[in-house]
């Protein structure tokens, strides 16, 4: 088989269409933001993408339908502004390879789409949870630096060191060398112990920010706070936890 | 060498053909079953399916003669019904690509020989010994779902989570996505210990309601009850253990 | 690069040849006796092959010149018989595709040279170190039982269990169903803890048996005794620690 | 994609040029020289190399813009000598197959630049924090062994036991076997514990006596110093360390 197979439902022509990606990785936020906008614009499916570098699995529904596990790429037409078009999936390429092949089939549909600009998103574990999470921002041009910052985005040196694994990187960077398309990574800081609204909220604000969208973010708003008052609640329990307890081993 | 190698034992013309998938799994279960329908229904062999994506070896038999490790499809002609198509295998493909790859080619196979209709055997572990085993169902069209409800298999919402990893799921989703061919996937509950009869034996009970086929399942019914009357001796050994057992490591 | 490599350093034409092969394997000992083979009839190099399924790795010799890591091909022509090949090489194929890849590339060069007939060298672990190692047998075809039987090899059911794994037993079943080639699998009993002359001595016996060579064994005999005398050391002196060391641990 | 693309900054013609491979690897001495041999020749980018054999994963500078981990080929016209390329990089192919395709191409890019002679830097560990490292020769022809003896370098005998894994020993291997290519490879001591410049100022110091360089290497000499400074504190900690300290766990 085609190690990448897209099956297009839609035959669309965008204006200038600005491509987010939003993938699973680090606490999952990318991917929650993307889905979120995906819903929240109630954007159409423009193509499924199946491949041999995603897991050989299907999901089910409530009513034991199942689906092959895909990435799939939304697009909505926008009045008086450039048109939008985001992929969400169920998981990364699981190879090296995969990251490649796939990241560069993205960029290559993207061409021919004519898009001009690529947001990827992605989360910034800080190994605890953050009062105020920040969007850490990496670019292809430098001169996207200073919109960037004027929409909330923050450049700190020498953050992410090591740079950016996974195709929030990825698609950047092949981008920039091999198909001349600017790009911008957000990432959302996050403990990434856990599918992470918060961090998830800022990204979809930063979005909205740079992009003028009309999002409403009320709801992810409500799953913030719950998860803010889940972890309250057990660090109140870890604190008041007998101490005894901690020698429990010995006796 | 090619990835994938076919060696057709017989030139055949099917009518309306219904394929069912039983490889290595959870519990052995889709295996057992498909096997024994193999053999009730003395079915013949149409081809076997070598492949680098299986591991490199070979069984022997009694005399030390060597076989390479391989899928087998087997056919029956059915008087006044579809006829039948069983594959088995000593393996699943033992990487991502493989199992991508090897049910791709048994999707080509089936569509070539106009199958219009696939079930998929496999197992569900509950991760305990079930009393009563369920046959739990998925199924690639919701027009199927009362036909199998009819037919004794359940359909728990939410189950199994996490969907179905490996070629029992994935034949059935890139049957539907690519191929547009209509399947079910049928699994046996066991507890995913050991090769389990008592699993297999509701398979080959619901192939026979779906089917109408006619195959006697005593030596199932047998196998199960040895299969039961082991495990109770071992639940009964563990109970009369004394308790001093436990402590003789220390003498 | 081509994934498979061969510079071949001779034009020869065989007699009917047979073909040895024997890689690196448990104890090592097809690989001890295919050596001994080459070395002790002055085999001349045919080919070397170089692949991408060997490890990114180079020898030295005392020099300080290196050598990719390779497969080599020797060639004997024997007067008045068939003539004679043999693989020795420095690791087997490292992945499942390697294992497949390399084993059908050697096939489709034994069919190209005539090869009528194909010995592939192993070891058979039986976890202890053998008094006096038996030569295990499997087959291709039947009426190879007779013969190799007549020739002192072994044939216990259900033996190896599990099969063969490797380029032994690979060879062979793709021999047999792609290239219908005849073959036979040569297992020396072994330990399987270390590099084992005496499993490797008892192969070389059974194949001047079997092939009616002309060679010495004197050396191999040298060399088992000596390993004879090390592993009975150390026996001896386990037997003579104090008892108190077992102990050690709690002292 | 392709596997492996080129992006090519210049055209140029080279002199009869020699080619410096220094690739991350043990205690990263071959990188640290070759890189200090770009920087203090002030060398020219002549192409990038990116491919799916490297990790998916950029990298970013100080305004967080995006590079492409990548191999970086360098060059310098030579006055009156042979000029000069030097092979960068980020990272190793990291699976076996990526060594193999990697360094071909490389090699294959060599050849077409008309190289007549190839050195690769690597490290070898010691073990321990070595006090005057040693420079330890590989080569593919035994008429360099008596040159680059006089340049300083050590073949001592059964060194490096197991050879050379990796690109400075394949790029050698692969070079003599399959493109005719002479080469060395240059290996400093190193304990192989941290990235050590002390092993990268003899493999610089070699180079220059092999090739002539006006190189000044004040800069690895202060860098080793301070290593050295820093590795005397730590054992000096070490042995000053009150020996309760070890029973701090339970304190």
């Amino acid at each position: 088989m085609e190690k990448i197979i897209i099956n297009q439902h839609k035959k669309i022509k965008l204006n200038d269409p600005i491509l987010i990606e939003g993938l699973p990785g680090i606490g999952n936020v990318g991917k929650i933001a993307a889905e979120y906008v995906v819903e929240k614009l109630k954007m159409e499916k423009y193509a499924d993408i199946f491949s041999e570098y995603l897991p050989p699995q299907v999901f089910m529904d409530d009513s034991g339908v199942v689906r092959l596990v895909s990435m799939t790429l939304y697009y909505k037409k926008m009045p008086k502004a450039k048109d939008l078009l985001v992929l969400v999936g169920d998981f990364q390429g699981t190879t090296q390879e995969g990251q490649y092949e796939l990241s560069y089939f993205i960029l290559e549909l993207a061409k021919k789409l004519n898009v001009s600009m690529i947001y990827t998103l992605g989360g910034y574990s800080i190994g605890k949870i953050p009062e105020n999470p920040r969007v850490l921002g990496a670019i292809t041009n430098e001169s996207m630096l200073k919109p960037l910052m004027a929409g909330g985005v923050v450049f700190p040196k020498g953050e992410p060191g090591g740079g950016i694994v996974g195709s929030a990187g990825l698609i950047l960077g092949l981008g920039k060398e091999l198909f001349d398309l600017k790009g911008a990574c957000l990432m959302g800081e996050t403990s990434g112990y856990f599918a992470d609204p918060k961090g998830a909220r800022v990204l979809v604000k930063a979005l909205v920010n740079l992009l003028k969208l009309k999002i409403d973010i009320t709801d992810l708003d409500e799953r913030s706070k719950q998860i803010e008052q889940i972890t309250e609640k057990m660090e109140q329990d870890l604190q008041n936890k007998p101490q005894k307890d901690d020698l429990g081993y010995f006796g």
